[in-house]
């Protein structure tokens, strides 16, 4: 079973090694790891095509895999890495099995409130709680947008949450781990 | 043809009122519009229940729409909501027409570099920019992550960029208005 490995770590100067050891991990698990970075990029003229010509490979990967295992701990902000998010979602419209995992513990709702609000809300005249801006904070606790908890729980993945030290949350990969048990049990018999 | 209308608008005070011009803008391009918040959502007892009510029914209106309009204009930070980006990648992966817009004209890595590491970044040992993080800078001429840009891009889809002054950065449709033309002289004849 191949399983796609989603992650903002591609950004981190230790990439190369941290995929190396998620692929590892996923190995000894029994899955066949599809990594984005593994594959060579065709050569492009310019940055845009350059970035077009990623796009082609990591969705090729996405296609021939039968499983995302998503890292959706908050990248530089209060959510997920887009980019991750994207390939989260796409696998769900796939039908393939999706499961995900963020290194920390604190709610979206916490996580807007606090972090993007100074802890600074107020009911609306609809009843909904909202920033200073007016603008709606999402109360439904989950650990990101309902799609990403959503779309993970409306085919039976599982999204594993695990509060980490601010400095190793995008590193640490015990919830990774948790995640390879978890889809290793319910699909590798 | 039915059109899903995605974006954050719905966190707004004026989602109602904002929602129903898009929609009455998509009907007078010949579309039939889909709107999340338009349909009644089943009564669930806790609050996480009823977030996964409510990505049930949006996936069940993704699932009846042939495309997508996406509003990707940075939602609280640098990048696009997540919710809208995860159904950009649910429609990319369903293989259905896709479209998006954003109001800024700054490029995405524009925006990390001076939005989030305040101008301060660095050429790595790899030879990437990066911030005094270490993170890498994305830097493909842009708008966001290069799988929005790309997903769009690689299904024959357009991503309209337009500079729109911060106030109305959430609520001016014109380029939301330009994706309907684009996409109505696309799909229908």
């Amino acid at each position: 079973m191949k399983v796609y490995l989603a992650g903002p770590e591609v950004f981190l100067s230790n990439a190369v090694e941290i995929q190396a050891e998620k692929a590892a991990l996923a190995r000894a698990a029994g899955f066949t790891p599809l990594v984005p970075g593994d594959l060579e990029i065709p050569p492009a003229e310019t940055k845009h095509a350059r970035g077009r010509a990623i796009y082609g490979v990591d969705e090729g990967m996405m296609l021939a895999s039968d499983m995302i295992i998503a890292n959706l701990t908050p990248f530089r902000g209060i959510s997920a890495d887009v980019g991750t998010v994207f390939e989260l979602g796409f696998m769900c419209g796939r039908g393939r099995h999706v499961y995900a995992y963020t290194n920390t513990a604190r709610s979206y709702y916490d996580r807007i409130l606090h972090g993007h609000y100074g802890g600074k809300a107020a009911a609306r005249a609809d009843g909904r709680m909202a920033g200073p801006d007016g603008v709606s904070i999402e109360d439904f606790d989950m650990a990101d947008n309902l799609m990403l908890d959503g779309g993970i729980l409306a085919r039976g993945g599982t999204f594993v949450k695990r509060e980490v030290a601010e400095a190793d949350r995008l590193t640490d990969l015990e919830a990774f781990k948790e995640c390879l048990a978890i889809a290793a049990k319910q699909h590798l018999a």
